[in-house]
């Protein structure tokens, strides 16, 4: 039986443990879960185990525990550092899945359960992989290190020190993430972009107190109004951000790149389909394509504005306070240091000085856009041909996984995103689900990976 | 003794029996204190009773009860109908206060607790008057109904039915409330001019749910944004409404009214410490000074804004709604009416179609202003020029009173407000109080009043 076969063969069983993983209710969110969490992890463990690696342990962090495990026994090839998270979001609202979130069932092709897709099927097609190949080969192609862990719905709190801690021990020739997805079904891609992401908050201070709106209103300043004249005057009249100097140093992409993004098989219908926007849908940028707007062009937006009355009927106030909660997605070469500087002197500017103004930066995270033609990359474009047996092709991600760029800032290694979700699996919603093609598919593109990632 | 003299002897006791009234916790939006609005109901009743009114009743509503009282034996003089309110706002947040809510203290000239200056002060200065008129006059001079609510403070939900129901009963010359502010300490006043109120909710919705920043950031509509534009469209650069036909029915002033409501005692410097804004403070409209602005211009006020994520730390979120709460405060002749109909019309003009709106009225109040060269109104000047032995004036208020502008549509006879309150005396807030000599005063000037009128 050849590597194809023997993955084909398992099939079955593959699912079966899949399933059983997933019935693990491991939310990393809720310590009534904590239990479950180390249940995960030492299930994750056991079948690393299992599965033929070596040296596994459950280290400590400061929160959830990370699972690792190596196999280096193929000296004169690469190591390939994998990295995964076996926790999950919340199921709720529980009344919306179709079928309980922790009792996975398969629709469709489709294998339904919290996890599924984000993340503990990507993790799991990666110990099938490793699995089938000890079985049929004996032994792993290249060296590989493991790292699942158990804070990533979380924000990876400790992760960050924890790669500090361990730095030597997880030294690699190469960075491999499972937690995307395909550009859409019967795409197999190669993700080797992300979009950095700066998010802020800002408290603007009109009145000393919240006002009568009857007694006061008409000369009082409404912190609420400053905020909507704020960001209305953050776009430009093409949907461009226009904060001086925000655009400066973005990237020009290259004639060959812009071609090849805009010759992917992306569905504008899909998008829209997936986006669910009432109307025509759109906010374009002006210059660009939906594909390069959503890639590789940076954004601000706002995510969540609050301040007033919230509540039931009505309350005639003018408040002292009002919030928001705002982000820029970043691309290369915007530094995000130098970003929030600028963000915080435009606004500052902009507003009236009859509002006082607190600034804070919440988070920072860089872009990452890899050269697609290192030898990896081409290794994953071939591997993933060969397990779904149809073209693969590069893409970039809107979003953000600031491990990624971290690890990237580190190692100074390749990061190959090899993602087998698709865009619409509800990753974080009710009815998570799975592709059942792209997990099996999957176990074979990462078997072929392993064994490219050694000829590349 | 005369009227003032008998006046000045009473001061302890009037003092000792306003305090028992005050401790009573007769919170009108709380369950648990239903017992004790019966109560204060209740000693609201035998107040007016002792005081020398007949067919006292504490009449059922659909809620909290209404206490009525007259005294109808003046034939040929003019009957006078007083409204006021026995129920009081909540005292949370407790801690603010320096002295308990409902253990009322007297500091600095001032007596501290919930209801001192709205409206249990303002109650009692009237039941103090009719007893000293009919303790040193042994009748009053005019014909009197008193209907004292206890559902001011949540809506006054029932009032309006009451009022249609005992119609006849309550059929008057004249309105008397209590439960406004002077101009400023030492400037007794009489209002004369209401503004009216609208308020509105919108729902805005972008996708259909909420979407992911970075996948769909960019392209994606955000109805956030959209709020923020649309609000910032509602202004001019002078800071006038700049919605279309919203200023058209809006009644120049006299020169003569103008004037006066300009040579008033008015401080812009008291005025901007009481709004404690930062900055210079005003977001004045161009044409007209800030009395102007606050009493006779029509504003339009985001009262409340809400969407996306608004709980700690960072989410990434583009929300599917959005919601504003906002409302404007309308002047004669601005038909409530006709005004939200403008409104709604160029809100949905306004908002790009890639949004779905949802547009909700949820109260219409008209504005109202009376003529203040009524006899009526100029005995309530005099009569407060000999309570405070100063000279008094007519103003005007930015607020509303819908009950004001429902009576006198329905009765057609003039509204007159006097008010013992002062502008920053924390009606709604921690440590509300009363200015003693407003008090002590306005009893005299109350029974100067029911005199006054008399002989209007």
């Amino acid at each position: 039986m050849n590597l194809h076969q023997y993955i084909d063969s398992q099939k079955d069983a593959n699912l079966a443990e899949l399933i059983e993983f997933l019935k693990i209710p491991s939310v990393s969110t809720k310590s009534e879960n904590k239990p479950d969490i180390e249940r995960a992890a030492k299930w994750v463990a056991d079948k690393l185990r299992d599965a033929g690696l070596e040296k596994v342990e459950i280290l400590p962090t400061g929160g959830h525990p990370m699972v690792y495990g190596e196999w280096l026994k193929a000296p004169g090839k690469p190591t390939v550092l994998l990295y995964g998270h076996y926790d999950v979001q919340p199921a709720e609202p529980l009344e919306l899945w179709t079928t309980p979130a922790f009792e996975p069932a398969v629709r469709g092709g489709n294998l339904f359960g919290r996890g599924t897709a984000d993340d503990k099927g990507q993790v799991h097609i990666h110990v099938a992989a490793i699995r089938a190949l000890m079985k049929v080969e004996g032994r792993l192609p290249v060296n590989i290190k493991v790292m699942i862990e158990g804070e990533e719905e979380v924000g990876s709190k400790n992760l960050w020190n924890f790669v500090e801690r361990y730095r030597d021990k997880l030294k690699a020739d190469a960075l491999v993430v499972s937690d995307t997805s395909m550009l859409a079904k019967g795409v197999p891609s190669v993700t080797y972009g992300l979009r950095g992401l700066n998010y802020y908050q800002i408290e603007v201070t009109g009145p000393a107190q919240d006002l009568h709106s009857g007694v006061f209103g008409g000369p009082a300043p409404n912190p609420l109004r400053a905020i909507s004249e704020l960001f209305t005057q953050l776009h430009d009249k093409h949907n461009r951000v226009a904060i001086p100097g925000f655009n400066k140093d973005v990237a020009p992409l290259s004639k060959a790149e812009r071609k090849a993004l805009n010759s992917l098989p992306w569905s504008k219908k899909e998008f829209l389909k997936t986006m669910g926007a009432p109307g025509p849908g759109f906010a374009p940028e002006k210059g660009c394509t939906i594909v390069e707007q959503l890639w590789c062009r940076p954004t601000l937006e706002l995510n969540g504005v609050w301040g007033g009355y919230t509540g039931e009927g009505a309350k005639t106030v003018i408040p002292s306070k009002a919030w928001a909660k705002f982000s820029t997605r970043l691309v290369p070469n915007q530094e995000p240091g130098k970003i929030a500087k600028i963000v915080e002197k435009h606004i500052r500017k902009l507003l009236p000085k009859i509002y006082t103004l607190k600034f804070e930066v919440l988070s920072m995270g860089k872009p990452w856009a890899a050269p697609y033609t290192h030898p990896y990359f081409l290794a994953a474009q071939r591997a993933m041909e060969k397990g779904f047996g149809k073209k693969a092709v590069f893409i970039r991600e809107g979003g953000s996984i600031p491990f990624v760029t971290q690890m990237y800032d580190t190692f100074d290694v390749p990061c190959v995103l090899l993602g087998f979700g698709l865009p619409d699996e509800n990753a974080h919603a009710p009815n998570e689900h799975l592709y059942l093609e792209n997990y099996f598919g999957g176990i074979k593109a990462v078997a072929d990976f392993y064994k490219e990632l050694a000829v590349a």
